[in-house]
């Protein structure tokens, strides 16, 4: 029972770090509740139950599978959801009418060949990159939906009627999910998109503040600041996570500072340069093992322009990600852009009056990063 | 016209493209086309048609949906929907059975209460990363179901039999999925992810068999190398791909080299090797830039051993790879290392000599991860 009470109390723990860490997934989970209890009541009383007969559960199917955590995911699956249903429908009437004119003896040859070329194409379909990316879901639907009429074996007048119901449901459904999506405590992808790629390039300008302290003047691990230094090991990975809610991005209308057409496009580029960055600091990272020795006298020569390269290039991030949080113009990132250069300049000049090692100059490289980076921010903010 | 004469030309050679870039793909293709027309003929003849009735669907249903391109998330799905649907029947049978004890007036009011709990809590459990990689669209299936059986509205007796028909043609669906995804031309996730490892390994090797080429003798490029060259890009991002299929590759039965319980957990931290020492390339690759110049002199001087470090090192990576492919110890691997870092000291004698540049000793850590990923693989080999 020991054993079984730890366990719990594990459980529990996970439970509330889950929420805390961001307490609108609670929220998703309780709209979700809302969602698909009014869809379930509305199928349940009696009187429309009649009017909608058993394609009323198509409604909580709808529910069920379209509802997402944020606004553009929930926008973009049912639309391809009702779209791929009306085509597939109309295209599963064709295909059984051609299938009936045959007659009794061909019917089956026709719509097994029907569904076999149709399902063939449409599962070859879903390998092209741009299709995956965006209309996955919307190819699915049609496969199920095309399959499904042209194989139900009813008669074309009952086929409309069906059809007809079913529409309907699956519009009921896709309306209260896109609803409360949208007016209940939304989750934009959009405005997730803004704030990961400020955040991540915020944790590359905590990475070079910490670097310099560590690195010159051997600073001790505290909790911390070891977790300031970790950050920047998820910018290495966000690709997916940037790619899937930039496509989502484009499903959503405008909201706050963000009009209907804002370039999500250029928030991937930024987040491919922050990337670039975070693989730099990675290598620079290695040379923070007590291993690796460099002699402390050359350390301390080059100690001041690196100090300064490393400390104007963490302004200058900060300034950029703060301005990116703000939507203004990042202004001052680039008096301390034009400063980290200089320090270059002063590193150079140090470096050609002592003979070298080999550690520090990869300090350059964000810093010329930076500078790519803020050129595209510039032309994104605008 | 011409123009939309070029558009279908561009479409068809995208669609040549992305068959030839992976035959297996067209076969997917026709596999669920197959699967498809099986399912819905078996629906669609009337004397079976008239034993499941409209359950008959869900065949068609389950199949669309569960049918993957790997085996692994083809079974994954499949016992997903078939445990979910059994464990979400069962419940919603109960719960059904709770509103109704209750009476006519709170019948509404009990059944929206428990559909509101359960749907909350079950999408709040998706949050879960573990949850989330593993059970996701069990989770899903489960609400779906429970929500269905619950608000169904039938009597109890009626409802058992529903959920027998039910489940009985989700078992043909998903039972025909995993036959034909099983015996005819399997695609092994397994297998997948073993192939990527080993081939990220070998780009490894390709980039620094060129690099040295490049940096030394100034080689011109060639369309040839230069994708060679680049071919490493592929590994920054492979962490999504690879960790999904090891999740797959846990559903599958031995096939192959491979046994029920390979350690798949091993190829993880052979693949985030694999990435660090990408990272590191990452680097060292912005030194490829001519902008960047160097002393010919000091270059001339620490060629030898740096040579002498990236082509033991390639050779090295290459070794790994290769006994990979073949599931063999990579034991001339060793002796590469051994030479590798027999270079190390080498540069370490003639940068002791000479006054320093910063540029080459980056490649010494390629071969220090080397090392490492060496001995995580012959652990996870044996």
């Amino acid at each position: 029972p020991r054993n079984l009470k730890s366990k719990f109390i594990n459980v529990t723990n996970n439970v509330k770090k889950i929420g805390q860490d961001d307490p609108r997934r609670v929220i998703h989970s309780l709209k979700v509740g809302v969602a698909l209890t009014i869809v379930s009541l509305f199928y349940y009383s009696r009187p429309l139950y009649n009017g909608f007969g058993v394609a009323g559960m198509w409604a909580v199917l709808t529910v069920v599978v379209v509802f997402e955590f944020t606004v553009g995911a929930t926008l973009s699956k049912s639309l391809n959801r009702g779209c791929a249903t009306l085509l597939a429908g109309a295209l599963g009437v064709g295909g059984h009418h051609l299938a009936t004119a045959v007659g009794e003896r061909g019917e089956a040859i026709v719509l097994g060949i029907l569904v076999f070329i149709l399902a063939a194409v449409s599962t070859f379909i879903r390998f092209f990159p741009k299709i995956k990316a965006r209309y996955d879901y919307g190819v699915v639907i049609f496969i199920l939906t095309f399959c499904l009429v042209t194989v139900s074996g009813y008669r074309v007048e009952e086929l409309f009627d069906l059809a007809h119901q079913r529409l309907s449901t699956i519009i009921i459904g896709a309306a209260t999910c896109m609803l409360i999506s949208i007016f209940v405590c939304p989750v934009w992808a959009g405005q997730e998109l803004h704030n990961l790629v400020a955040s991540n390039i915020q944790k590359l300008a905590n990475y070079l503040e910490g670097f310099e302290g560590k690195y010159f003047h051997s600073l001790e691990d505290k909790e911390e600041s070891k977790s300031l230094l970790e950050g920047y090991k998820n910018v290495l990975n966000s690709k997916a996570s940037e790619e899937s809610m930039a496509n989502f991005a484009r499903w959503e209308p405008g909201h706050g500072g963000f009009s209907l057409r804002h370039p999500w496009k250029q928030y991937l580029k930024i987040g491919t340069l922050a990337r670039e960055c975070a693989y730099k600091i990675e290598t620079l990272n290695t040379y923070l093992n007590p291993k690796i020795q460099a002699s402390l006298e050359f350390k301390c020569k080059i100690q001041e322009p690196c100090t300064k390269m490393s400390s104007e290039s963490h302004k200058a991030l900060k300034a950029i990600s703060t301005s990116m949080k703000k939507m203004t113009q990042p202004s001052t990132a680039k008096i301390h852009i034009e400063n980290s250069k200089y320090a270059i300049e002063e590193l150079k000049v140090a470096l050609e009056v002592i003979s070298l090692e080999d550690v520090e100059l990869l300090t350059i490289i964000p810093v010329a990063t930076v500078a790519a980076i803020l050129e595209e921010i510039t032309i994104s903010v605008e």
